[in-house]
């Protein structure tokens, strides 16, 4: 199915790198060099910057929020969010078994925020059922005993869960629920683009009921550096403060600015693209004899690769053996990998690594694969 | 069934109160009153209060642990145990779900302590599945985006499970994945005195694996105010100052633990007592229509009660009935109460308040009733 | 000047022991036991204990504040307080570089409160000076790099300037100022008593300007536990929530507010000679050659001993040579020792006291003080 | 004794920008820009971006350390410090009373990191003295009231104090008190090249002592962003930790190494001009009556003129008043401004400057300045 000669006549030099590890590695493109090198610059934390300001302005517009804070990175993005809402000693904060914020970011809220999360089960689509997220919030009435719970997050789409979009419906209910309980409610939207360009809805709308989103500028959109953390002009002046105190306040900050803004113009309408060569990788990689891969839930561009029992290769191995060929993933546990597109892998990659897949879980095949 | 006549016949001028809503309510003796009056007492933050000595050493003894230090409350004795072991910025401890440490004590290992709690489910017999267990531990490669695990956190016997008992050797089993991770093992023992009259284990032997228990004094044991925490010297040294910075280092705290020595002494052979009249309420109620109870989850001292659909009255309503008649209850939910005995809980008690949940649930029978 | 051989006789086998250490080593009077032992007791955390209840009241009155809070220490009352004022994330309190909170509590305003301290240099009397304190106040335009400044704390008497007295005009002058830069004013009021009894002027004038103090029984009037917090309301609220976060919620707390209140109705009246007494010993001591004490600064019941340079003995060996005679105090400075006078302190014992000490200064008087 | 006429002709116009605010307000240069057009980078959270790592390595080779880890701001630079050498809940730092730690950076290392900052005094030339150090140190012995002083921090050239600059010899002697009580020593060295620079010694002596040091890249040698902390392997290890958790991590971050690689190589030589200007700008200003500068206290850029009482004009004024005039300065106190020169100074800039305060203090003289 795969012309495979053409990728393994020289594999003992292979120079071909496929890094699927994250949409976090690409490269910046010529434009975006091209913009670092002339942009315009001034002291970011006097507050005097214009290339900042001309980004925090459209990502504000783009989410339809009254500020913008560009920050180093997402997970200072949704640090800053949880703890300026969160700011009061005590607070509890409802979110998904399964998030970013609750797996992958050290427990900052807690251990450099103080702040008790509650964890409501996350379905494999990425939701939390609304009547568990309801009966999750702590009853006033105990407060003696009971943290006060004051924040709900969501993540559009859900890393952990293969990519998985939150529809804009579901979040408004979720946002009803935060309002009639005088919560807030944030968006871990790091690939918010990605949720809306596979939705096919704005991402302005996605975000509707959020009080406050963290967009990650350096994922599938491809900037270099930085997330935009978006809400009203009292969550951002709170934001701006807490960015000093963390240490997120930067100088002559535009010049990362001046990518981000390229990478909002010319990549978001790659994101399309990247959906469409992750469906045909998945698609692929499911009839590979030995893996699985649950075509259904492959929405965006994250695949999630099963080792299926009994096949002649560990998932560590098979990492090890593709490794060998240029091709970049991420172990997930004993029996899965993932894999994560992005604009800089083209329809030749998807091939490429497919048929390196094809040889791995054949073995023999491939003479170059002997140790 | 119950002889209500002699119960109701002045029930408008009720004094009798039937104090259910737990196990912490019951009064100081006569030997506890005459133990404190004549104390023998000293400072004892500067660690001289001879009766706290005795105290804290015979509590090493029953747990079969090197040291012991009175503290004013469970919830301080819970925080303390979780903060020494968790004592570096970046910890995270495994807890179950329904844990009281998770649910009732405002969350302050996070937002006193800047600990991360990872939750297990707690099964209904208030264990964790092993598995979940093992799996909730960090991967220590991960180390750039995980929090360390450094704890497990137990309960036994599990008060919102219902009172259940952790056997030593689901305890044991639990010990050994903490050491083999390099892990410390906490057990919330608030109750484990009504665990080991239960399961006719001596508590030494049930907190066998563990680092740390906390024992409270003020529960079935019925002493006026403290719980005890245990473990090993070094952990009693470190818990001893954090005591003092939580602000509970007493001065003269000897009174108290001249009262805890008798409840010691008296009162765990009481609870045996207690758990047998908790089994004989548990079945009267569940004969009564419109109630439900599962009978085989009243191991020790608690009952939760199910006013079951389709039931002429909410558990709100049927709390507040009960009350007129000086029966004291938690609610739960909409449609559960909460019932723990002790010692100050007598047979005719248990009659009396069969008879009220009987009138109560068949309505209309008590005149007293009325509005 | 003091009879010696009465003392002396029998040093040998010295039984008296005359604690100086702190006022907070004195043991129950038989009334307070008797309290103890009928105190009408409930379980407190729920709400119900009477006598807690009683104590309250009383303690909101005397100090002319709206509601007040039993806790089991003055280190938890002045933690609890300074987190109900300091309660958002960012905070900054005011307080002297000598002050109890700051020298004495294990910095758990920030090890377990997150609160920033900012230090103001205290004068020897126990002020600091209004200008250092107002200049110590944040400008809230630089709010991008600054704390926020939210309380100014006094502490009065003042145990590190050796129990001096803040009066009632200077603590309203500094009301003054928080109260013009919207802060709130605690005042550690641990010996308010002593200030009270030894300024002549009432403890609710003493603390008319303070949002909040603590109050200690367990100091100069001789409660085995406890202090209070009081302050308006809404104030008692949040800490009665952050007392049970804490661990500081106890159950059958009555019988320790029954000695309290004993402590207070008793107890009181007798500061006075204790400040007498402090005031004689302080003169005796002042005479001794070797010895240096600023008689001045002697104000209430605390005495800073000098051992001057060329003198025959050090601090320390001063320190052990009296503890052979069953004095017990504490050692400030390798120069310096500390003595607390308090109702358990007779007369007697400061002339016991005195010759003691004349004996280890003049060396080779005292036969018995060989080793 | 300034050729006015030339500055002032068109001063109505104005376009001029004489930024004296600080160093941080410098704009990349053509260089800096071109390196970072052409950087070659990758993934740094994931490790692997090789123009990060040449400037870590080239960082560390200048301070003497194992290693380097590049941050996005100075303040994240000591956050990250000071939180790794106070790791253990109830640690105390000790830092002088006017070190930006301690004023400038939100209080962070409590408020986020709960350590408690002990301040001593600083002297006029930033040391603070040798004994008030040790004395500030707190005796193991005290653990149970005390926190545990675990760190010292200094600040060289220090900013409040004026840019002065510690020696290396008094860096050594504050080294060895910190060994011989088991402490860490840590330098905020945002200005270390200046010291360097000014001392005629080489960075790597000046923080011979130091268990870590900070050092801006923004500030004096102009780069964009960032700043690189140094220290033992393990420490950086830690650092790298910590540094994602506040969210430091930047993926492409060789962008803004690269930068600052030019600003390393080509800006550090022109330090020694900013300070000979900063030197003839003060004597200058000295000599305008109204003004006053401590001339021998200007040892590096860093100039506080002091607006003298009987002066025409207030320091806000003068601010706003030399505003007009295109000269930025920062408001200091009522009665001063502060000035820092930069390699975007020029001697021009300096003679300017001189000449529109010159025109502010005398007034009337110039006659554009009506409003």
């Amino acid at each position: 199915m795969v012309a495979e000669n053409n990728f393994f006549s020289s594999a003992k030099m292979v120079t071909k790198t496929v890094d699927l590890r994250s949409d976090t590695v690409t490269k910046p493109t010529e434009t975006m060099r091209a913009a670092m090198a002339s942009a315009e610059v001034d002291d970011d934390v006097l507050g005097n910057d214009p290339t900042a300001f001309r980004l925090e302005s459209e990502m504000a517009k783009i989410t339809g929020k009254e500020a913008a804070l560009f920050v180093p990175s997402g997970t200072m993005g949704n640090l800053i969010s949880v703890l300026v809402h969160c700011d009061i000693r005590g607070s509890e904060v409802i979110l998904g078994h399964n998030s970013h914020i609750h797996i992958y970011e050290n427990g900052g809220i807690s251990t450099i925020g103080g702040v008790h999360p509650r964890t409501v089960r996350n379905n494999k689509d990425g939701t939390m059922d609304l009547d568990s997220i309801e009966a999750a919030i702590r009853d006033p009435r105990g407060e003696l005993v009971y943290p006060t719970t004051r924040l709900i997050c969501l993540e559009n789409s859900h890393a952990n869960c293969g990519g998985r979009c939150l529809t804009a419906e579901y979040t408004d209910r979720v946002g009803e629920i935060a309002k009639e309980h005088g919560l807030k409610l944030h968006i871990d939207g790091a690939r918010i683009f990605n949720a809306s360009v596979a939705l096919g809805v704005p991402v302005d709308r996605l975000v509707q009921a959020a009080d406050s989103v963290s967009v990650c500028l350096s994922k599938g959109i491809g900037a270099p550096v930085g997330s935009v953390i978006v809400g009203s002009k009292s969550f951002i002046t709170k934001a701006r403060r807490l960015r000093k105190t963390l240490g997120g306040g930067m100088r002559q900050v535009g010049i990362l600015c001046a990518a981000a803004l390229v990478a909002l113009h010319e990549n978001v309408a790659k994101l399309e693209t990247d959906h469409k060569r992750a469906k045909i990788l998945a698609e692929g990689l499911n009839q590979i004899k030995g893996l699985r891969v649950d075509i259904d839930t492959v929405e965006t561009n994250i695949i999630y690769i099963h080792v299926v029992e009994g096949s002649n290769i560990s998932a560590e191995k098979l990492l090890m053996n593709l490794e060998e060929h240029g091709i970049l993933m991420m172990r997930e546990s004993s029996s899965s990998v993932r894999i994560v597109l992005h604009h800089q892998i083209s329809a030749s990659d998807v091939q490429y690594t497919l048929s390196c897949f094809q040889r791995a879980l054949t073995g023999g095949h491939d003479e170059n694969n002997g140790n």
